[in-house]
């Protein structure tokens, strides 16, 4: 969501985030298919006129098959897309939750670009509650990343998609880790984030559904299905970027709302 | 489970695993108390005559202000029971989940008992999926089990009550990380489950209710909201139980259905 205010100042943003039933990462393709479509029903009937899927897991189960009334774009495609960019040809690691990594949806859309590019997945189940405690810089969190890294380094992939929302924040670390892991070569880290998020414009630009710039100023509304800490974590999100705000005072910006779905 | 199936093997058990809304520990507590109602509801449909809340999460949200017609179990009760006795008076720590502690539904509980007990809740947010990675005897679960560990003890407590469902997992390398740290002296760690158990055995026992010994053979049947890997678990958890079966065949003793809750 950073990563969209950023690039596209001027849209309004409906934010659902479905904090009772998160993580999605350890549940089976059914259970995932079956929540985000009831989230992609209540966002559309909130009138919205695109859907960003900002989860991997949810992208990865559902996008290969889905027709609706407003474009949708998952984080996958775009991820792999400037994976593929990155590697030259050489094999590319996929770091994910395990629901991600064994749906092979990466794979597939890497392939897709690279009919036979060498794709290694690495489920990583510890990052995102090692994010959640906050160790970002922590000798824990460089111990499981070595252990998660290394067996994808050994095989020699040189390009990693960080395939989960969470992982991004484990970045510079996990940069240190693969220097000091291969200390002589250069180790691409993909932020999905940030290739959906230019995806995005571009596309929203061709389809002419792009917010005029000095238009209404936008107005962020944020959904979501439980209360509980991590919604603090959503929050912080987007004070941090509250300069974008301007003159306008945080709550003529952003609502909130607590939803069944 | 595997504690109430060595302790009542006479029972027949209807075992619901809400798979599919796991974990319940990050979540608020009415997120988790509804959850838990309709997972009460479901068991009372099916003719439960007596239901244990397996969860300390659940339990501790739940079991101040619950009027049911079958009789209820929560871990939280008989685990402060046996923390009291260990500690004969002494400061008591507390490791759970986040939502646990900060319902503190353990202190209130040991207070009831013993009014003047001094007890230290300690979040350990990574347990639950280090145990899911299987490294139970590993340096990076040492090294998390350290920093949980460190403030309880430094602060006195010599009792801990591992007061998740995944924590006896991880019992030695508990003990072993607790005698590193306070190497002249000794710390219990009291598991919850086997404490709900023996109070299961005797209440059922004084209720009249216990199924009597040399009766009908024990069928047990476990739902699931999702079948995931965690599933897997479940099922191997019965698994290694199975000798209690007899000379019955395991599709004889135990069958599965997949819910929605």
């Amino acid at each position: 969501m950073s990563a969209i205010l950023r690039q596209l100042p001027a849209e309004s943003i409906l934010y659902l985030g479905d904090t009772a039933r998160l993580p999605y990462g350890t549940k089976s393709p059914a259970t995932v298919a079956r929540y985000t479509h009831r989230n992609i029903d209540f966002l559309i009937g909130r009138g919205v006129k695109a859907i960003v899927i900002a989860c991997n897991t949810a992208s990865a189960v559902l996008l290969d098959d889905l027709e609706l009334p407003v474009p949708v774009w998952g984080v996958v495609e775009p991820g792999a897309e400037i994976a593929v960019a990155a590697a030259g040809g050489g094999p590319i690691a996929v770091l994910a939750t395990e629901s991600t990594v064994s749906s092979d949806a990466y794979g597939r859309a890497i392939r897709r670009l690279a009919p036979n590019a060498e794709v290694f997945g690495q489920p990583c189940p510890l990052f995102v509650p090692l994010v959640e405690e906050g160790w970002y810089d922590d000798p824990v969190t460089r111990l499981v990343a070595e252990r998660y890294l290394k067996p994808v380094l050994d095989a020699g992939a040189r390009t990693a998609v960080l395939g989960c929302t969470h992982y991004p924040l484990l970045g510079r670390l996990l940069d240190e880790v693969a220097k000091s892991l291969v200390p002589d070569e250069r180790v691409t880290l993909i932020d999905s984030a940030q290739a959906v998020a230019r995806r995005l414009a571009a596309d929203l630009e061709a389809l002419g559904l792009i917010a005029p710039i000095g238009g209404e100023p936008p107005r962020h509304h944020l959904c979501v299905t439980d209360v509980a800490t991590r919604f603090q974590r959503i929050a912080r999100d987007f004070l941090s970027h509250s300069h974008t705000f301007g003159e306008r005072a945080l709550e003529e910006v952003v609502s909130l709302e607590l939803v069944e779905v």
